[in-house]
């Protein structure tokens, strides 16, 4: 699926409010007159887009499976379309069957607003340090207790250790996208990964404190949480394989992604 | 300057309906505190965005030059930026003295709408033949009586003969772009060019075709007149060398452009 998260209170369904889960069960319930629970793969935010989002339902509809999203399109506003369907096991879970994902944050660095990127970019006065951008992201690479970056959540956890696979800073014309690669995520962790590496590339922090940030443990130790709006969930993948193969998609790259 | 055209009914001050004339004049008239007319150089119509729009206003204000940006877009809608603003002499007509212009028409090729691009990409369901595209927007390089490709209007147009300068239509992953550079355009001519050019990349016209479209000097042997939001004017240019140095630029081609 993709969306974008601009008008939508994140994916989780909230009464009397628009989410992702929300429409889509409501299109499920009118195209395919079931009420069905509509599980997903990554509980986007507020304002979070998703380029790649995955999701499962269980359904006794005779609609044929790769009619579905034509079928679901119709009923569904928008800015929010399913591009493939596929039969799954019927206790698939998509959280957890998840091998990884990719996201995106993307900074624009000019002095003024983009009305053309607005809704997909963070805008910051000056241009960032990419290098040390990188460099600070190195250290996160690997298996970390990631707490120094996790928002305080209800959300039971029973871990904060976290595989990050791959962090790589990319500058495109006055973009910098944060490309981030890992088995699973904190609540709110890339945002606040986004924000401390934001702090790097404005040489307000220095990338070797990066180490320590990991050491303190302590969400206070880390930088600010970015804005939701330069957040894009690029896939859910459910085999080493194509997560390896989404890194190397020339379309990571693009302001907007296209397929 | 540049603007999201979605929300405007074109440039044209009309009373009682946005505009992006009358946001411009708006934003006069409170920071500068003078009434002014902001002549703009190109007259987008409602639904079209703009990347490099050019716009003179007469003042007295004390404010200097370079402060003109931050001041105006302090009072601006998020979705219209003024970039730079220098000074011209005092009978400047930017409609007039403009040596040529870059418009971008932009398709997107799949089967379902785009989250991300519906605003900015006029979507078609099939893959176009760009090379015959290409070979019937060449046609169109000249000078040459353009009264196929104008729609009516109830401007008075002293000669229907314009310069085209160069058109390259360029695929980029799912999007197929037609880029048009020339000295001037008749109401409508762009995206009257655009769908023409679809209709060829759908192989639903010739490319040959082009020939006796532009020789029937009838609107009706033209192709349909291609939606408002895959238009984007990319450039005013007010030299020659500025715009060639235009057409060269690797912006062109992003989905999105940034400065």
């Amino acid at each position: 699926m993709e969306y974008e998260g601009t008008h939508y209170h994140g994916w989780q369904f909230q009464p009397g409010l628009p989410t992702i889960q929300g429409e889509l069960q409501e299109a499920v319930s009118c195209s395919l007159r079931e009420v069905r629970e509509v599980e997903g793969a990554s509980r986007t935010d507020r304002g979070v887009h998703a380029f790649g989002q995955a999701a499962a339902f269980l359904t006794a509809s005779p609609v044929p499976t790769p009619r579905l999203p034509v079928v679901l399109n119709s009923r569904l506003p928008k800015d929010i379309r399913v591009r493939q369907a596929r039969e799954v096991p019927s206790d698939f879970k998509p959280r957890f069957e998840a091998y990884g994902k990719i996201y995106r944050y993307t900074f624009l660095c000019r002095a003024m607003e983009s009305p053309f990127l607005r809704r997909f970019a963070t805008r910051v006065d000056r241009r960032l340090n990419v290098a040390s951008m990188q460099r600070a992201a190195d250290c996160l690479v690997g298996r970390h207790d990631f707490s120094s970056f996790k928002n305080a959540t209800k959300d039971h956890v029973e871990t904060t250790i976290r595989d990050l696979f791959e962090i790589r800073v990319v500058e495109e014309e006055s973009l910098v996208h944060v490309i981030v690669a890992g088995s699973a995520f904190l609540y709110n962790m890339v945002r606040n990964i986004a924000g401390t590496l934001l702090e790097v590339g404005l040489e307000r922090r220095s990338a070797d404190t990066m180490k320590e940030v990991l050491r303190a443990r302590n969400r206070r130790a880390a930088g600010v949480n970015a804005e939701a709006r330069g957040l894009c969930l690029i896939g859910v993948f459910f085999e080493k394989e194509a997560l390896e193969r989404g890194l190397l998609c020339k379309k990571l790259l693009l302001p907007l992604c296209t397929l």
